[in-house]
């Protein structure tokens, strides 16, 4: 059938949907209009791996594959291309053929340029990224995993590094950024724990509204330096059992809405433009046919008008419950999802039109809402990749590492002070960024960024003695490098020790068609697929700390992680800086010379032992005395962190529906305070919790300052108990005000 | 008010609820128009603890309590009493003070008579005890515990037990059974998992259907050996977070059907006469207060027309979400809650219906079903305690802890051969019967039961040396009787290691109001409020259990627990009998000598580590790969259990909704085969589970036996895949026939 077949002979020589100037929703009917059920049916298939698309030529340029000739023909056009921008061990693209820089948006364009050929109509692809903690391909700028940020307790410093990140995918002619935000970290044994903004909901709410509005900024259209996210995952991803990856999840509908719907509630009320469906299941359905979730809850009772995104492979998945394939496909699309990725159910639904499996009102209501994403970005029209790539990422990057550094314990022993002559800087992390940057993390150009010995080298004060022994390496048992370290602490007056995990996927790492480690050898123990029953480091890593603790010098550990670790609370100093990205080593000097402020918090607690799980502060309360071996408290509590200085803060007021405070610095140094406001539901309508973090505001002050901080109480209903504290664990202590929330539905 | 003035005067002299010939339900009606609010509100009331209401004279004998008086005085009569018969350390009763076997049936009967003489309508009270594995007052038969009896997988030989039971109960003068058997096992940290069946639902169903059957018997009013059971907990009370006891659970709807519904919905269906709501929530709200559990669930859908009486304290507890203890009590009612017990909130339930918070008509209900249970246990009519004490209970017992031992691993050390002439029976639990009960055990008289270290001298052949050492405490870190445990091991051809936990509660317990253990002293390390985080034993356990190995004597290592201990598997067989009961010991030596089969068979998995947690094998079919550092596979998976003969089957044949193989002993010793039928379903309405038991079945066979097994698919809906196997485990390898059940609904 050519193409003069399908055009209208009465119609004018641009047909609407081509008019940048008529109403996005008017240009897509008047697309679908034109299409036939084949062309429909690519629109929702995003089968390709955007690495398989093009070949590097021997001057360095690309060209297409016949995979991408086969897919277009296929569908003639291609509805969405994954990865396009990747080049890293998962992808199997060595970085010297993949994109760069200096060259992603050619290839982009090269590719598009073929789509939009090969389509009828000319349509374009999306073109899909991951962008979890900034742009996961080759010069794209690293930031701290989410874990970091969610320590920051930072919105503001978030959606500004996310706005850039969003500036650095359109300036490669990237589209959409897939990123994951919705996950909430109930089982740090879980490998993407590091993925998620922290334990709490609230938090983990704001987050994600940043998010949003940093990458897509307003309006219908986006600007040439916004993208259009998918929030990863909805939902309830993160209560798999056993912190196990795509496993089961038990969860109720209650306990789904009030823990791990919130961030998504915020993210869809802040614009999200799109979701992508969990793996998981939600009470017996996984998500991607979870009619009640996607079509019920997220579309008709919160109203979103976005995309819906299948999970890798996950709607050939459903196949196990439907017996096929074909049928897999029309239970996702029916159930709500649009756009498929890598599967092969979603590439039979023309059959599955043909044999009445779905309807074509259904399909053409998904295609929709594909179109609709390709007009808001301006694909008829503009020339992607133009834009020119934003400056600042590494400032903002390190900045946000700055904000993750949490001190958890400290005898005294830091500040470096000037008593301090020698410093011993030890441990498998110490002088090494390799294992920084968590998961989906692009490989980076050699040199880029600092490790922590760099970084002290170049941040001590002039005259202060550096000596260096990594004393082991993560996850092996050889203990032939301890002595070195153990000599190296015992003539020092300070050590420094760096210990920690990795999610670095080294090309020895195997993987399965779904990209997730088979088994994880090398030194990866975080990361998607690299699930930690234990939560213990390495082994050889306890014997170096317990040599280098028996020296008698004062230690400060370090800890370099995608998740909470079990580590025995001996030393002088206890740190964690999360995956704090590739200018960790300078943040985490900083705070270690008194150049900075720890200005963390925790967002996840840090249990005494994997036994003691799950150890979340916002559990209901039901007054649960304790295990007989271990207790109830964990070892340090969401929302903990230390400081260099002190705070006092007033009782608080309120006014309508917010509360204010004065804060003071009582000490010597400048510090930042996080002034956390708990609540305790009086009378309710389900279980209560213990607590609910229900606002947060960090401010910084020099010694002596004091501020009045005021903090909305938005989503607080009925008649409650307020407690302002600096901790989870604090606020059980503190003195509550109670608090009856005005009439007036919050915004 | 006088009683004369709600006389009617145009009366019969006796009313017909007085008529033992009338039918029940217009006895009823009869009785309840004639009850003032007052009246009716006390008949709610479970409030007093039985061992407040009299006390010892100095001539033996018993008199009432003004305790009694006040309570019977309140409410003009007396709904019921709990606990009458209890004489133990949770009751604070010292042995002497209580009732035993002799006197029980007299206590119960001063008692009656002095609440039907203070009630104008000359209503009885219904004495409730606790029965949860035997009769648990003094000289009642103690059982091994559910675990023991899941283990067994012998619904016959259970339902005989608890028919003994209840004979026991009602010859003491007690009337009603609380009886724990709708806990599904899920995470060994919960102290109470050893008074589950076990982690599968259909196991589970089929020994709570026993129990029903064997305790109540049939027909509408209760044979004089025969008790109503309370049926312990509704509902999901296995899946609180973390194995907490009565915490939260987080589950949804479909799981708590799939999972923990199951035991449930088949005690009901052979005629549970009551229920008792669990602690815990069920999706955000506690059981006591759920009324789409209780007045949804339980009675509309499932028809329940039976008693539904509140956990100890957990109506109060509902004044966490209510504000106070009138409305607690007032949602409880509305719920769908009958029977309080020791609350204050139902004490108030005359207020309640004064403010309008519940209506007559809905406290009539529950007055009626209270009634309802009164007049089928014949107690308007006949005297109680008259029935004979029934003999047999020892050996009843001690078939039930032979059924439970289980051979979990046998390099061939065991049955002790003809070349063993020196034994070495060591551990802490080797000489003691003291922590082979369980919890909810009633305090025993010396000299009852035996222990491994009694049973193996007397049960021995003539002329085998056997010598002890305990070793160690369960719980310290005391090593100074390690030495001669090692010397005896050294001697000795073979050494017997009995290890464990207890759950024994010592007079120096620490309890709170609900009687769960506050602090466990002594050696207590499972059993309600006993929760234990890393499944270990004592610390000196392992050092006792590495020495003796250390020796090189083959050793048999034997658990005496409530739950699965993590043990390394490292001694040349390992046994668990879990909490055998009183003849435990017989049990054990018998199956260590050959003198018995090890018949029983795993009905929970074993973890290798806490930190592995959830275990079980009927997890969705998520295709886990497991974790980087555990794996997947626990020690010992649900179903496990070896044998001293070998068996073989044929493949199965199907007819109609059931299937037969023909089992062979092909071994030279009489053996007890457990045929295990799993299902796997292929297509689905919701995410499939791996595995799913669906008929099970015990058959003894002498060597060379060939038997045919006949097992009834009863539950089987759809087209699924069955598997005849040994273990889960098993049934993972093995071949798979497809079956699809035939239309009809089953049973």
């Amino acid at each position: 059938m050519s193409d003069a077949l399908h055009r209208d002979p009465t119609a004018p020589t641009e047909p609407l949907y081509r008019d940048p100037t008529a109403p996005v929703d008017a240009r897509v009917r008047d697309l679908l209009a034109r299409m036939t059920l084949r062309e429909k049916a690519g629109q929702l298939n995003q089968r390709m791996y955007g690495w398989d698309a093009y070949r590097r030529t021997p001057d360095g340029g690309f060209e297409l594959t016949d995979a991408l000739y086969a897919e277009t023909d296929r569908f003639e056009g291609l509805g969405a291309l994954y990865g396009l921008q990747r080049a890293d061990a998962w992808s199997g693209v060595e970085h010297g053929s993949g994109p760069g820089a200096e060259d992603g948006a050619a290839l982009a364009e090269l590719v598009q340029r073929h789509v939009v050929r090969r389509s009828r109509l000319g349509i374009p692809a999306l073109f899909v990224e991951e962008v979890p903690h900034g742009l996961m391909a080759l010069d794209g700028t690293v930031l701290p995993v989410n874990l970091a940020v969610g320590a920051g307790w930072d919105p503001d410093l978030y959606r500004r590094a996310a706005a850039h990140a969003a500036a650095e995918l359109r300036a490669r002619g990237g589209h959409v950024a897939l990123v994951s935000a919705l996950d909430i970290a109930r089982d740090p044994r879980w490998g993407r724990t590091e993925e998620c903004f922290g334990e709490d909901p609230y938090l983990a709410a704001r987050l994600t509204e940043a998010l949003v509005r940093g990458m897509q900024g307003a309006g219908e259209v986006f600007a040439q330096d916004k993208a259009p996210v998918v929030l990863k995952h909805f939902a309830g991803q993160g209560a798999t059992v056993g912190g196990r990856n795509s496993a089961e999840s038990e969860l109720g509908w209650r306990e789904l809405h009030e823990i791990h719907l919130p961030a998504a509630r915020a993210g869809v009320r802040a614009g999200a433009a799109a979701v992508m469906a969990a793996y998981n299941e939600v009470d017996g359905m996984p998500c991607s046919g979870n009619r009640a979730l996607l079509a019920g809850l997220l579309r008709e009772e919160w109203g979103f008008e976005g995309l819906v995104m299948a999970d890798g492979l996950a709607v050939d998945r459903l196949a196990r419950i439907t017996g096929d394939k074909v049928s897999a496909g029309a239970l996702a699309l029916n159930s709500g999802v649009d756009l498929s990725l890598w599967d092969e159910g979603f590439t039979h639904l023309e059959e599955a039109v043909e044999r009445g499996l779905v309807t074509e009102a259904v399909l053409d209501t998904a295609v929709a809402r594909v179109l609709r994403l390709k007009f808001r970005l301006g694909l008829f029209e503009r020339q992607d990749g133009t834009a020119r790539p934003p400056s600042g990422g590494a400032e903002l990057s390190r900045d946000l590492a700055r904000a993750a550094v949490t001190l958890l314990r400290n005898d005294g022993v830091l500040p470096v002070g000037p008593h301090v002559s020698r410093i011993a800087v030890l441990g498998p992390q110490a002088a090494t960024t390799a294992h920084q940057f968590g998961d989906y993390t692009a490989p980076q150009r050699p040199g880029t960024g600092s490790s922590v010995l760099d970084a002290l080298r170049r941040l001590a004060p002039p005259g202060l003695d550096i000596r260096h022994a990594p004393g082991c390496t993560l996850t092996g048992r050889d203990l032939s490098g301890i002595p070195a370290a153990i000599a190296a602490a015992a003539a020092s007056d300070l050590a420094v020790l760096v210990l920690g995990g990795s999610s670095a996927r080294t090309p020895d790492t195997e993987f399965d068609a779904n990209g997730a480690a088979l088994k994880a050898v090398s030194e990866m123990t975080c990361g998607e697929g690299a699930d930690l029953a234990e939560l213990r480091l390495g082994a050889a890593q306890y014997a170096l700390l317990d040599a280098v603790l028996a020296t008698g010098t004062p230690t400060a550990v370090v800890l370099v992680q995608g998740r909470p670790h079990v580590v025995p609370d001996t030393a002088s100093a206890l740190l964690t800086a999360w995956y704090p990205g590739p200018w960790g080593g300078d943040a985490i000097a900083e705070v270690l010379l008194g150049l900075a402020e720890p200005a963390g918090r925790l967002p996840v607690s840090v249990p005494r032992s994997a036994a003691q799980l799950p150890v979340y502060y916002n559990h209901k309360d039901t007054e649960y005395g304790g295990y007989t071996d271990l207790g109830a408290e964990p070892a340090y509590s969401f929302g903990h962190g230390l400081s260099y200085t002190d705070f006092d803060w007033t009782e608080p007021a309120f006014t309508g529906r917010s509360l204010s405070v004065d804060v003071t610095n009582t000490g010597q140094r400048y510090g930042r305070c996080v002034v956390q406001v708990y609540l305790r539901r009086l009378i309710t309508p389900t279980w209560p919790r213990t607590l609910e973090l229900c606002a947060f505001e960090g401010v910084g002050l020099a010694p002596g300052e004091r501020r009045t901080v005021t903090l909305p109480l938005e989503g607080v209903t009925g008649t409650v108990e307020i407690r302002v504290a600096a901790s989870a664990a604090q606020a059980l202590a503190v003195k509550g005000h109670s608090f009856t929330a005005p009439d007036e539905t919050p915004l």
